[in-house]
């Protein structure tokens, strides 16, 4: 699962660096989705910076439930157990739905490699983004699933024509972001449209 | 200098896409130090994510003035400038100097995708950092330049065997740090002396 990283001694600190140490590995998990004009594959560690300053970015357009702060924190977060579960592309229903466990004992694994409160934290925020269960998790959430949709957009298509990816799937995978940010879905929608027309989608 | 993104019409946040789809170029921008274990450089992106997930997870470490939410947002967007200006060691002393100029030009117009408020939010919070002017941006720039160090303590050296850096580099470039956190000073100390009796600092 993991290279051992050594561990070194940083008095009240030595947790901590250790974790940050060892979620260095976030770096080398891949996504499908590929950096803009290149053949690479981003991974999951700038995604989650990028997911990260798009909350800050688009926090003007969050509803005033939402408090950005807590949404920066989850995107920070959010991909952490794929260290230990690994990335499953959000097409592939089955995987998505047996990986659910492993993810629960990665955060366990990982999160718990700090001492309290950061420990308790962490899960905590990490599990309100997977429940969805608040208006800052329901946010966070609708900006994961737009990030891969407006880098496909802008990337004719990349990760959709090379995993053969259907308008229809696109539509039922993600339609509850119009539930979240109507005027966002509203404008993906156009250009999804658009995007099957072109060929991009199936 | 940078590729063409194809401009897509969002409503109201037309301007903050455009932003988001022009910075994932900072994926692209390569650093000295490599992802721990592999021979792969990180990128700036990346790094920005691993700093902001520092400052996250050492917040019950930093004196009570500093507000870590303004820590991670300058970790966010501390290195966005390097999309036009490029990286510069820490160590190449007058590459430091002449690159300020770009630095401020690339601000400008990064930021300047922005709409307001984010602009001028964006713009305050990089020069505060750039500047050292409050607890928040020393606090931000003792972890940018304690991060490559932890980095090389646990990776056997190898961004300073590689750039043949010695131990006063090091503690003339990073000394600082004793002044914003004594006790990560204290403990880096330590290690770098160690480290220069492994070899791995001249």
């Amino acid at each position: 699962m993991s290279s051992a990283v050594p561990v070194l001694n940083f008095g009240s600190m030595t947790q901590v660096i250790q974790f940050l140490m060892e979620i260095d590995k976030l770096k080398s998990v891949q996504r499908r989705t590929k950096v803009l004009g290149t053949q690479r594959q981003e991974n999951s560690a700038e995604h989650s910076w990028h997911f990260a300053v798009a909350a800050f970015s688009l926090a003007p357009y969050a509803s005033k439930e939402v408090d950005i702060q807590r949404v920066i924190q989850m995107a920070l977060l959010h991909d952490i157990v794929e260290i230990d579960a690994g990335d499953v592309f959000v097409y592939d229903l089955s995987a998505r739905a047996e990986i659910h466990d492993q993810e629960v004992a990665a955060a366990k694994r990982l999160f718990g490699l700090l001492p309290e409160p950061q420990r308790e934290q962490f899960t905590a925020l990490w599990q309100e983004y997977e429940e969805g269960s608040s208006a800052d998790a329901r946010f966070a959430f609708m900006l994961d699933r737009a990030m891969p949709m407006l880098m496909n957009l802008h990337n004719q298509g990349q990760s959709w024509i090379e995993n053969n990816v259907s308008l229809n799937q696109v539509l039922e995978r993600n339609g509850v972001i119009g539930d979240i940010h109507p005027e966002l879905w509203q404008h993906l929608l156009h250009h999804l449209q658009e995007a099957q027309r072109k060929g991009w989608l199936k």
